[in-house]
C-alpha cells in the first residue's frame, strides 16, 4: 500500500511517465519552516549526472501546494509534487510480451493486468523515490539535533569506486554497492516494540527502496559469528555510553542513546547496455534483448540519500509516537 | 506498537513473569479448521530442552478463548493465551540500577520509567514470541499450499553445529547464527509496493523478533559485489521460471513465482553465565554482573519456527489484500 | 474490523457462549494506577438487575492479564478478559433456519457461513460491550480532570420512565430511549480535522455499540430548522465560553472548550417475550417465532456506561495525538 | 488526521486559499475507466450558482495526475487535483483577533497557532470536500450496479423549499436542512463488526463533512419512542427482504440486502451577512462583525452529493474488506 506511519504519515503517487510523482505528509507539526527552496540540497544529492549515473539529467522542480503557510507548516498535510517533463519519448509496449529481467514489468502485468502503467516503470520507477527524499527533508527538520549521515562504503565489492565504475561503464554493465548509514545525537526511548522496533521501521522503509537486498544494525551478519561475552556492549558512562557499539544503537527496538548504525546492500541496476535473453511470453521463446537508452551505471551511487530519508521518516513518526504518550 | 498487519490484524500482549502471554489474531477468514491441537506441532520447535537450549522446560499450553466455534473459525477474532506457571520467583530489582548488557532493562526504564515490568524481561521477553508462532499456524492455514520452510545454517559462524554448542557451553558463553527461510508454491502477484513490499513486511516482523540483527533477500549481501549481467534473473519458461534466483522471488516488492529465500542474521543470547561490566547507575560506577539462572546458549536454534511464523504472517496478509481488489 | 485507534488502541474479542470477551488495550501511557476494583463501578453500572433489564444476573468479573506491575499500568499492552460462566444452556440452532427478526442471526450466516457461532448472538452479543465499559475507565484516566457523564433523558418517548417500563413488561414487549452525554472541563484542541473531527471519532464508536440508531451533536437534528443568526454561538469571555451552546463544544472538528454534548437514539430490543413472524429460510415459509429466556425490555436503561466509555476512548485517543504534535 | 479507509484509502489535502484542494485514493481495482470527464457530473451537483447557494461561481476543473493510464486505473494512487483560482483577494489577518462565531477560527488557532492559514478557512474550508466528491464517483464505480441517491428533503423546518430560501436571502440570513440518502441493490453482507459497522464508517465521513450535526440510521430517533413488536422489521421473502424497513437496511452493522436509508442533520451556514457579536481576543472585549462577501445561504442545497460520496466510500471499502476474505 502507498501510505506509511502512525503520526507522521506518507501517501506516495505517480508514475514515471505520468503528470509527475510526488508525497503527501500528514501529521507534521505546526510552525516548521517550510519552503521547496529546503527541499533542494537532498534533491540534488539524489539527482544523476555524475559519472556511472545516468546523463539524462532530470529537472527535479518540487512544488508545495498545501500545508505551509507563510513559510511554515500549519499542520494540514503537506502534499509535494514533482511534474514530469519530456515523458512522451519512446514506445515501450514490447515490455508487455518481453519483460526486462531484473524488473517488475512481469508481475506488475501479473498482478494489475493490461491496466498496468509500464511506461518507464510506471509506478515501479525509482523516480517515485523524489517523494521519500522530500519527506526525508521534513523529517529531519522535526528531530531537531539528531544528525543522520549515510554513504556508499562499498562499490562492486571494493572501495576504489572510480575504477570499478568505469569498469562498468566500459562493459556496458551495472554494479551494486553497500550504503552506510549513521544516527548521532538519537535520544533515549525512540522505538515500539513489540511490532515497531526502529529496526522494523527502518527496513520496512528501506526495503521499498527498488534495488535494496538486505540491511543489517549494528553488527549485524557478523552477530551470527560472535560470542555473547563479545557481542554485549558494556555500560561505561552514566549516559549510557558504552564501550562497544555492537547494538547499533539499539537495544528492544529502542534506541539507546549510542549511535545508530545500519548498513544496506543495493543490487546492480537490472537495465544494463549488454544484450540479455529474456522469455517473449506472447511468443512462448526466449529471445534476445537490448535495452536501449541511458542507465545508471551504479545507481547505489544516488541512494545515500534516499536512505537517509527512509531513516529520518522512521524515526520522526517514532518521535511523534513517543511524545503521545509522555 | 502492539499490532500488525491490515486484514489479517495481530494484537499482541503479555510478559514473561505476568498471568501469562498471547495474541489476538483477527481478519481471518472463517471456516478454516482450528484448534489447540493444531499450534502443538510449531510450539514444539519453539521449545527449549535441546542441548545448547535453556534446560528450564516451560509447558506452553495455548488456549483458544475465542473465534472458533466447533473447531472451525468464525471470521470472529481468535485469542490465543498462553498461561504463565512458577513465575513468583527471584527478584529482579537489582536490574534497575544494574542493567544487563544487551538487554532491554535499560531503554525500558527511560522510556517507561520506574513502571516498567521488569521482571524476566517483561513485555521484552522471548516469551511474547510464542503468539506469533501461534499465529503463524493460522497463517500457514490461510496460505493453503504454499510450503514455508527456515533452517539454521550456520552457528557461531561454523556449520558443525555440536561443536560449536559445546564450545560455548564449556565457556559458559553464549552464540549466534543465521537461519534460512524458503517458500514455495507461492502465486505470482503478493505484495503492495510502494510501501508494502513482500521484502517490507517481512522484515518489519523479523525485527520484532528479539535477537534480529540483519536480514537479506536472495542475493542480498552478495548483491552488492555483483554486476548487472551476473544477477538479473533470465526467464526460461512460460510460468515465468527463471534460470537463477538472485531475485529470492521477488520484483518490484511483489511474488514473481519463484522460490521465496531470506536469511537473517541472530546474535548471541545476551544472557550469558560469564561474569560481565555493567554500569551500577545508582551508584555511578561500573561494577560485576554475574547473571544467574539457566539460559540458551544459542537461541538461534529456538527461532526458525518463529521466522517461519513471521514469513507466513505477512504472507496472509499480502494475500488477503491482494485478493480484496481481484 | 475489531480494532480501532490510532495511539490508545482498543482491540476487542469473545462471545457470549464461549469462554468468554476481552479487550486489550494499547499504547496507554504507563504510570497510570489500575486494578480490577478500578473497573467495578463503572461495570456495575452495566449490569442487569435493575426493573426492566434482564433478571438474568451476569457476574461480570474483570482480570488484567497483561500490561500493569506493582498496580500501575507499565506502557505495554493491557489485556482484560471476562470469563463466561454457565452458558453450555440451550439450543440454538434454529436460529440457522430461523433468524429472529431485528438481531444479526441472518447477516452472520451470509456473511461468515454456517461457522458463525449463533450460540446467544456470539461475537455479536451485547456483551461484547463490556471491553469498551473496561476500555473506558482507562480510558477516564487518561482524560485527567475531563468528566463525562450519560444518562437516559427518555423512554418510549416519554420521561416517566417507571411508567414506561411497567407497560412494556406488562406487554412482553420492550422499548427504546435516548442517552444525553456531557463531557466538562475538556481543553481547547482535541480533534483532527479532516477525518478524525470529535464527531467522526465519537460516532465511529457509537454505531459499534449494539442497538444505537442515531446521534447528534449539540442542536443536533433541531439546526436544520434553524436560521445562522439564532445558530451561531457568540463568544462572552477570553476563554472562548460562548453564550449558547448548539455547536456542542465543538466546531470544525476540534472542541472548543465548552461542553460536549452528544445525543444517542437507542432502539427497543430486539428479543421480546411477544410471538413475531419470521421467514423458516430452510422451508421456505412464513412461521411464528417466541423467543424464551429473560430479555432487558429496556435495554436502553444499560447503555449510559457504554456510551460515557465510547465518549472517553474517543477522546483519550485524541488527547494522545494532539500530544504527538505539541 | 487527513487519511481514512483500509482498502480503498483516502488521504486528503489543501487549503480554500492556497494553490488547490484535492485527494489521493489509494487501494483502487485495476482496469475501471476513469477520466476527468467521469468526475464532472457529481462536481457539478456540489457548484454553486442555484438560488440560496453562494454566487460566487468556482470553476472546480479536477486534474487526475496519476493512477491511470489509456483512461483506465492501474491499481496505483489515484491523485486528483483542484488547482484553486483568484485567491489572492482579502486580507483576512482580522480573524485572528476576532475569530466568526460557528467557523473553526477560533480552535484552530489554539491548535496550531499562528501558522494556521486562516485565508478563507484554510484546510478547515468546505471546498476541501470537492476531493471527497472526486473519491465518491470512484467509489461509486467500484460499487458496480449498486445505487445511491441523496437529496434535501427538508429545508429550515419546510418542505417548500423556495419560500424558505427567499425568506433566508431576504434576511441576509442562512437555514439548515436534513439530506436522506438511500443505496439499493447492495448485497447481503458489507459490514465489519465490532467496531467498523456500516453506520460506523458512514457516519465517521459524514461528521468530517463540515456543518453537519446529526445522522440517524433507519428508524432513527424515532427508535427511541417504539416498541420492539414495532421495531422488529419480519422477514417476508427469502432473500431476506422485510415488511417494514426500521433497520434501515443494517443488522449487526451489516448490509442485510434491504434499502439502505440513512438522514443527516445539516445546520445553518454560520458565515452570514447579519451583524453578530464575537470576542476580540486581542482588546479583550465583545465587538459586533460584520461579514463581508457572498455566502450559501443554505449550504444543505450543495450538500447531497457529498453524503453519496460519503456512503459510497465507506461501501466500497467495505466491499473490498469483504472480499479479501471471501
Amino acid at each position: 500500500m502507498n501510505n506509511f506511519g502512525r503520526i507522521f504519515r506518507l501517501s506516495i503517487f505517480g508514475e514515471s511517465h505520468g503528470k509527475g510523482v510526488g508525497i503527501t505528509i500528514d501529521g507534521c507539526p505546526a510552525g516548521i519552516p517550510l519552503t521547496e527552496e529546503d527541499l533542494m540540497q537532498d534533491l540534488g544529492r539524489r539527482k544523476s549526472g555524475a559519472r556511472g549515473t545516468t546523463p539524462r539529467i532530470e529537472k527535479d522542480l518540487p512544488a508545495i501546494l498545501s500545508g505551509t503557510f507563510e513559510g511554515k507548516t500549519t499542520g494540514a498535510p503537506i502534499i509535494i509534487l514533482f511534474r514530469n517533463k519530456n515523458t512522451q519519448s519512446k514506445d515501450y509496449s514490447n515490455l508487455l510480451d518481453s519483460p526486462r529481467p531484473g524488473h517488475a514489468d512481469f508481475v506488475a502485468q501479473h498482478k494489475f493486468g493490461k491496466n498496468n502503467d509500464y511506461t518507464g516503470g510506471g509506478h515501479f520507477s525509482g523516480r517515485i523515490t523524489l517523494g521519500i527524499v522530500a519527506a526525508g527533508v521534513v523529517a529531519k527538520k522535526i528531530l531537531g539535533d539528531v544528525s543522520i549521515d549515510a554513504k556508499l562504503t562499498e562499490i562492486g565489492g571494493r572501495t576504489d569506486f572510480d575504477a570499478a565504475i568505469e569498469e562498468a561503464l566500459l562493459e556496458h554493465d551495472s554494479i551494486g554497492g553497500i550504503v552506510e548509514c549513521k544516527a548521532n545525537n538519537l535520544p533515549i526511548g525512540y522505538g515500539e516494540p513489540f511490532f515497531d522496533s526502529v529496526e522494523s521501521m527502518i527496513s520496512h522503509l528501506i526495503f521499498a527502496i527498488p534495488a535494496t537486498k538486505g540491511i543489517e544494525f549494528g553488527s549485524g551478519f557478523e552477530a551470527a559469528k560472535m560470542k555473547g561475552s563479545e557481542h554485549n556492549d558494556n555500560f561505561i558512562d552514566e549516559t549510557g555510553k558504552t564501550e562497544t557499539n555492537h547494538a547499533g544503537g539499539i537495544n528492544g527496538g529502542i534506541t539507546n542513546g549510542n549511535e545508530l548504525v545500519f548498513r544496506v546492500a543495493i543490487k546492480p541496476t537490472s537495465s544494463i547496455g549488454k544484450t540479455q535473453n529474456t522469455m517473449n511470453f506472447a511468443k512462448g521463446k526466449v529471445e534476445e534483448l537490448l535495452i536501449e537508452g541511458r542507465h545508471d551505471a551504479c545507481i547505489a551511487l544516488r541512494i545515500p540519500v534516499i536512505i537517509e530519508a527512509a531513516a529520518a521518516i522512521a524515526l520522526a513518526d517514532l518521535k511523534l509516537i513517543d511524545q503521545a504518550r509522555r
